[in-house]
């Protein structure tokens, strides 16, 4: 029997490991062919492999990441409160202070669309009243910077936070733990893409004077606060990935808000209840504090390999890891898969931007993606793609959410717990699904898509974990 | 070689036509067996096979049927109004008439809960002022009643239309259409289930004296009229079938009357706001209605086999066709297989009742379950049965839907156009999503479920069409 025989034998079946261009030949004898997406753990570190050898399958790593889930599960993300940002954190205003996305990133090195988000934040405060004298001001070292995650805050894409941004506040009762996301702006021309002019800052000061007081009235006159987690669990089963697609948990949250904001006419409620009915992206910031609330509560675990922060500045993305304190472990930051608008290509697009993937990291956006088969079409891709997405995200994942389940997966836990071992024994990268910025500072959103997170942030993070290799 | 050997030969596929006993002796020696689900065509009635045969493949129905399809497809049902019963049908006060589900029935054959439902409206309108005093004057024909369908109306459940009840009105541009429905109460003891008490009542003037004004006006006060169409399309997307399941149409509808309502205060939209915040089932009325409306467009096509009204009345089912007039073809009602609330068990349910079902005759609910498969669930079924369920209604209509689309098929059109041919020659009967009402006057809902149309409305159907049987 020759192979050509062989091939064309019924049910036969080959397992091609490797590089795909070895499964054309089988194929074109007619033979049904399984890719094994098989890459070498720790990218082909031999030292790192020994290692990550070392690490998989170490019971007390497995039982700190039973207990980092544990923690981040039991997390109910409460809506309490929305109190202007310098209330929260008054060195925004007292010492000029600029909260941004992702690791930290001084004026020097950040990218466009952040650069003119921090000239339109110094605008909207007042710092400055014209761009040209904010840029002065950010480039003599006259305004300060920090990474939102430094204060239990998270900003989507450009992710500046100032001192007269209302922030939403989400508490959980048992833990005490607090965390934050400014309010999120719509589509189209917004600060958070790098787009500025008086549309933006007008919009903004609207948000501080009216959107602000009256929701912090209306959430304030609530019997009982709102549960985000169960907003979250009703929207994953509503077509959301709580990350890109807000659309249902939008439409839930501001049904839930009408009447307490309609009681708020003199502050703006009906003003509000305008700008929410077009705002589909209005709970992306309240997933993201929802997510930092409750990876806040798994990190500090000794041993543990969970991922508990992901973060990009838009020049580099970082990731945190349970058992290894504050540091950042980087790399540059990928571009992103997307859909353009007209008139727009990769070649305008800012590497990949913000805070959001937090979301990914509580096992929504990529994560989630079963849900939400309306975004893989943004990138030419099928819904089987986005179920396929998720079950690939659960070979990387410490374990299942119990209330975010998915339908088209029989209503299986959402993956949730990033595992750098796993990421780097499997050579599965995570999936994030994201909008994209302009390049180029002033001009905004130009398209969304989905990313991955760069292998080199696990073999960083791997590096640093205590073991030998 | 044997039998056993042909068995065993590798790939050997075994098509079974028939009792699923046959495909076992093959199943156990290792063949991969497909089940035909046959069906002897017309039920096995020779006389109507014959005239099936000559029906099925007919061009001139083939092209009847497309007419229907296209202009069922091109209504554009956008809401319009809100107007008191008895301002659109001046009889309903002037003859005390009621309105009720389903084909013709009167008050000596109605099933429990619509004689309920038939009690409260009298008390409603001050027709009586006990329910004792109601059923005399219904016993002694001093109320007249008629269904619904026959105003271009339709009411969920018992759906009882009374003179002071408030009605959507939904109107198509192009034709000058407009059909109607009552407005939903929500859930629990709700007049519709036939549940009867001050609770039920109190409600029922609250919403014509306060809900039913407020949303008049609101509705009055906006730029543009809203397209159902598009409400439903997006919650197709959003796990809505738009009949069972209504969560993400409803959510998106108050959103977008929320600033609208908030503005009429003194007319009660901030109660309104509180009502529809905790109403998942307000969309299905709007469904309905938009149903009813695109159906009537597609009706009185010469020579069509689509079903054009599906409607029961808790005794009896029966349906319209296109090209068949106003003749109602009915069957007896059948149950409901569902899941019951504690308590209550199949022998307390009610046959299917209401004309809810104009949404499966619309291409939504049973025929849209893949975008649903919450629902499935009630009945112990998976994610796949909901999709499955959606590939077989495919089989049975003339079409497709364009602007809905279910994800679990790669957004594929929902299927719509159900065609009488179509169901006798396959055997696969269409499958509604529904509530179950308990069938004693006076309880109200006790479960939901799922149920097919009867085999029999549709043999009735082809006895009538013109041809030689």
């Amino acid at each position: 029997m020759s192979v050509g025989d062989l091939l064309r034998a019924p049910r036969l079946t080959v397992v091609n490991v490797g590089l795909a261009e070895f499964s054309a030949p089988a194929q074109a004898a007619g033979a049904e062919v399984t890719e094994l997406d098989w890459r070498p753990p720790a990218a082909g570190d031999a030292a790192l492999g020994w290692k990550l050898a070392s690490l998989v399958g170490d019971p007390a790593i497995d039982d700190a990441n039973r207990r980092v889930l544990e923690r981040v599960l039991a997390v109910q993300p409460r809506w309490v409160d929305v109190r202007p940002a310098a209330e929260v954190l008054p060195s925004l205003a007292e010492q000029r202070l600029l909260l941004h996305a992702g690791p930290p990133i001084g004026w020097e090195r950040m990218c466009g669309p952040m650069r003119a988000a921090v000239l339109g934040a110094a605008l909207l405060e007042g710092w400055a009243d014209t761009p040209e004298r904010a840029e002065l001001l950010a480039a003599t070292g006259k305004i300060e910077f920090a990474p939102c995650h430094d204060f239990a805050m998270v900003g989507p894409m450009a992710g500046i936070i100032s001192a007269s941004q209302p922030l939403i506040v989400v508490e959980d009762a048992v833990t005490g733990l607090r965390a934050y996301s400014n309010l999120n702006e719509g589509r189209g021309r917004c600060l958070r893409y790098g787009a500025l002019g008086d549309d933006v800052l007008h919009r903004l000061r609207w948000m501080s004077d009216r959107l602000g007081p009256s929701l912090q009235a209306a959430v304030r006159s609530l019997a009982e606060p709102i549960n985000l987690k169960t907003v979250i669990a009703q929207a994953v089963q509503m077509g959301d990935e709580c990350h890109s697609r807000n659309n249902a948990a939008s439409a839930l949250l501001t049904r839930q808000l009408a009447a307490p904001l309609a009681r708020q006419t003199d502050l703006g409620g009906i003003e509000a209840l305008e700008f929410l009915a077009g705002n589909d992206y209005w709970f992306l910031n309240f997933s993201m504090a929802a997510g930092k609330l409750a990876m806040t509560a798994g990190h500090g675990v000794d041993r543990s390999t969970v991922v508990t922060a992901y973060a990009r500045n838009g020049v580099e993305v970082g990731l945190r890891v349970s058992g290894l304190g504050q540091e950042w472990f980087t790399a540059p930051a990928p571009p992103v898969d997307g859909l353009y608008f007209p008139g727009y290509g990769p070649g305008d697009a800012n590497p990949d931007i913000g805070d959001s993937a937090i979301a990914e990291v509580y096992g929504l956006g990529g994560f989630a993606l079963a849900a939400a088969p309306a975004i893989v079409g943004f990138v030419g891709g099928t819904t089987q793609d986005a179920v396929r997405t998720s079950v690939d995200m659960g070979a990387i994942t410490v374990g299942r959410h119990r209330d975010v389940q998915l339908p088209a997966l029989e209503f299986a836990g959402s993956p949730v717990g990033i595992d750098v071992r796993a990421v780097l024994d499997s050579g599965i990268r995570p999936a994030i699904t994201t909008g994209i910025a302009h390049r180029t500072p002033g001009i905004g959103q130009i398209g969304a898509g989905i990313t991955h997170m760069p292998v080199d942030c696990f073999l960083a993070a791997l590096r640093a974990f205590p073991g030998e290799s």
